[in-house]
């Protein structure tokens, strides 16, 4: 049995790994075009704040570890091509040069994603890249020549708000740079709502961070090297000129499928490989995982393109138990249960948006509640917010945000469960939730949320 | 509509706010035996340590909360009988002579428990008191007695380590006091089992605590004073004198249910009232809510004291509900999901414990892990224990047991809404858990207990 994985990322690792642990005879081998073997992308912004003292901490896979477990790890390789017929995988080096061709028996597609580029006036220079001092961050690469410069600047700009905007943001500003984020309506618009994202950005401004609402990047003036940001107001289309010495683009990213494509594999709507509960492609023996899938909202039922290490590495695991002859299922959907820590707050979420809801064509219904981790009466208690998101249909949870200093991240978890679940707010309210002077209140703020939902539930119904 | 609640404790003074927010024009009348209204009984350890400043604070409802929302507030009065007949509650002033007989069309009796002393040799001196230096815990007075007396006590000796005694030791160590506690298996028994608990009692030394295992009290010393406890080794029968200045029993509680089984309200085999899912109790119009009642364990269907605070709230919110004319259910068991911090850990738990299981006939399959609160790139990470248990029959998540520096809170929630929904081992496995560096790792250590269980329960059927 032969099992070959194209990507030595999250999802591409995990899967070699899984299909060792079921398969001790299985010959694994993974192609990667990375420099280094697996390390956490996610990881990269701690390293700019000196939270984590240096880029190689973050590697989690060390090829000794390969080594070990017997995978052949080759990185620096290039997959340009697989005979689906043949079962054949064609790569060559990225130093040029040596190809090679690779049989299988299953064969991971675990390409990952890269970052995607908005158009913009003089954002490349002469040679077609990017000019001096503006940045995307995907890989180490990238946050090596981002530390790089980072460490000369003075001002820098995030153009893009989102998770790993805003976490590039905060560890501007540890580092001591003047920093500006541009916003286009609020901050984390794919992770929570406008409400919730308000008292965060609130933190951000004690923390130094400058906001410029309502404008978009028009323009980078300067020749090979950035020497201003042309901000456009998007209500007035004013432009207004900001010297800068870094800007990071960060407005999300596109999945690479380029492999997959030319070899027959179904791209969904989103741009993203089509699989299904067990991992695999439209095409037999072929499984894909990680960030260059798509794959549907348990909720919405709409495709997702996967942006979240902790679900591909789920994938990654389903697709190579299922490749070498085991058996496992992914849910029917993604729950994209999410979390970060943001200027001393904990931004937890899970299930759609409220504007993906709507644009599911679903009004939901709302229970918002503001608690404490701990009693009144128990000192250091730290506030919670919580809203939940409930069908006006069936009363099920859809979806729950909660904004606080401390003990968000679980109590998302408590409802991501609930949301796989099915769960109603009637359901959830028969729910016990621990209690104890210094760990929660007695009625939890998750369960003051649901209520309130229930009780705008009752009164539509009535 | 007059609702009468017997008992001022937390069921009951929440069955009031429930009663008040679900019926505007009920006349609600609360009788009390207590001298303050409402405080937090399992904050009352809190303050022997000094992390909250004084027994005061604990009040939570205050009388001029009551009188905002039109509840009658009686303390200080005892309630003897019950005419179920004519819907009358006859009860006395604690200060003596007036007494006073109170009409209701719904009744919810609420009278908490009592603390439990075993029979020790000398335990009760002339006056049929506990000795000077003898104390159990229950109330703000009994709390009042001790902080006066542990201010001059030098040793101290907590016969019990359950969750109170184990609050206690921490609380007496705080203030200096050289504290021991006597063991008869493990600490912590009715929460969590021998392997969580040893984890817990390694901080607890490092803190100073003295353990003396296997032992039981078998004597107190002394006259009207105590000198000293008489420790009875339970494998040898060697009886050893400690000479202590202080004493405090905690060997659990008993259902305070005198006025309703004179009334005829059916008792349980554990001496707690019996109810329903709608909190009523054998006769009609007549509620119970608390650590006065019984209710099954949601796995094994055995019937429990009601020992948890979160428990009794709501009770007392269903029964008050229902009582004023609404409609509110329990689910048809208990999860009794606790947690506590002692000695810098957090200890959670849900379900029956392995020796609560095995009485109930069931031999669970284990999965244990140890993870950490964040990624091993991560600085900080805190070591998590976590511990499921498993039906072999059908491998639905029946317990968890969580120990850990932090964030074992929250996740033993996860647990508590997995066994409420039946959730199996596999389908727990489908559950995205959420994953941000600074948060917590891809794969959750709740998922590697998880897994580690589901492989057992493999081996076991194949």
């Amino acid at each position: 049995m032969k099992l070959l994985i194209i990507g030595s990322g999250a999802a591409g690792s995990t899967a070699a790994q899984f299909a060792r642990k079921a398969n001790m005879k299985a010959e694994i081998t993974i192609l990667g075009d990375e420099h280094y073997s697996e390390y956490s992308k996610c990881g990269l912004p701690y390293v700019f704040g000196g939270i984590i003292p240096d880029f190689k901490e973050l590697i989690e896979f060390s090829p000794a570890w390969f080594q070990r477990f017997k995978i052949d790890l080759q990185l620096e390789r290039d997959v340009y091509a697989i005979d689906t017929e043949k079962k054949i995988v064609k790569s060559r080096s990225l130093q040029g040069g040596d190809e090679q061709a690779h049989d299988y028996d299953a064969l991971i597609i675990a390409t990952g994603a890269r970052s995607w580029v908005p158009e913009i006036k003089g954002a490349y220079g002469s040679e077609g890249k990017l000019k001096e001092g503006v940045f995307t961050l995907r890989d180490m690469d990238d946050a090596k020549w981002i530390m790089a410069w980072a460490k000369k600047s003075k001002r820098g700009m995030i153009a893009g708000s989102g998770l790993v905007g805003m976490e590039m943001a905060e560890a501007l500003a540890r580092m001591g740079i003047d920093t500006y984020v541009r916003l286009r309506t609020h901050m984390l618009t794919g992770m929570i709502d406008e409400d919730m994202a308000g008292i965060v950005q609130k933190n951000a401004e004690l923390e130094g961070i400058k906001f410029l609402p309502r404008v978009t990047v028009s323009e980078i003036k300067g020749n090979n090297k950035m020497e201003c940001v042309v901000l456009k107001n998007l209500d007035t289309g004013e432009e207004t000129d900001y010297p800068m010495d870094l800007l990071i683009i960060s407005a999300g990213s596109t999945a690479r499928t380029e492999v997959a494509e030319k070899a027959g594999c179904k791209i969904g709507v989103t741009g993203g490989i089509v699989i299904d509960e067990r991992g695999q492609t439209s095409i037999n023996d072929i499984y894909a995982a990680g960030d260059c899938t798509e794959y549907p909202d348990l909720v919405t039922g709409k495709p997702c393109l996967i942006g979240l290490g902790s679900i591909g590495v789920k994938q990654g695991r389903v697709a190579s138990v299922n490749a070498v002859g085991g058996d496992e299922e992914m849910p029917r959907g993604i729950l994209n249960n999410r979390t970060t820590e943001l200027f001393n707050m904990q931004v937890a979420a899970v299930g759609p948006t409220i504007k993906e809801l709507k644009k599911a064509g679903i009004t939901p219904v709302l229970g918002k509640a503001k608690g404490s981790t701990v009693p009144p009466y128990y000192p250091g208690g730290k506030e919670l917010n919580v809203k939940v998101m409930v069908n006006p249909e069936d009363g099920k949870i859809m979806a729950a945000q909660i904004v606080g200093e401390q003990e968000a991240h679980q109590r998302v978890n408590v409802f991501a469960v609930a949301i796989l679940r099915g769960m109603t707010v009637k359901d959830f309210l028969q729910l016990e939730t621990c209690y104890a002077p210094p760990a929660a209140p007695t009625f939890d703020c998750m369960t003051l949320a649901v209520d309130a939902a229930a009780m705008r539930l009752k009164r539509i119904k009535a």
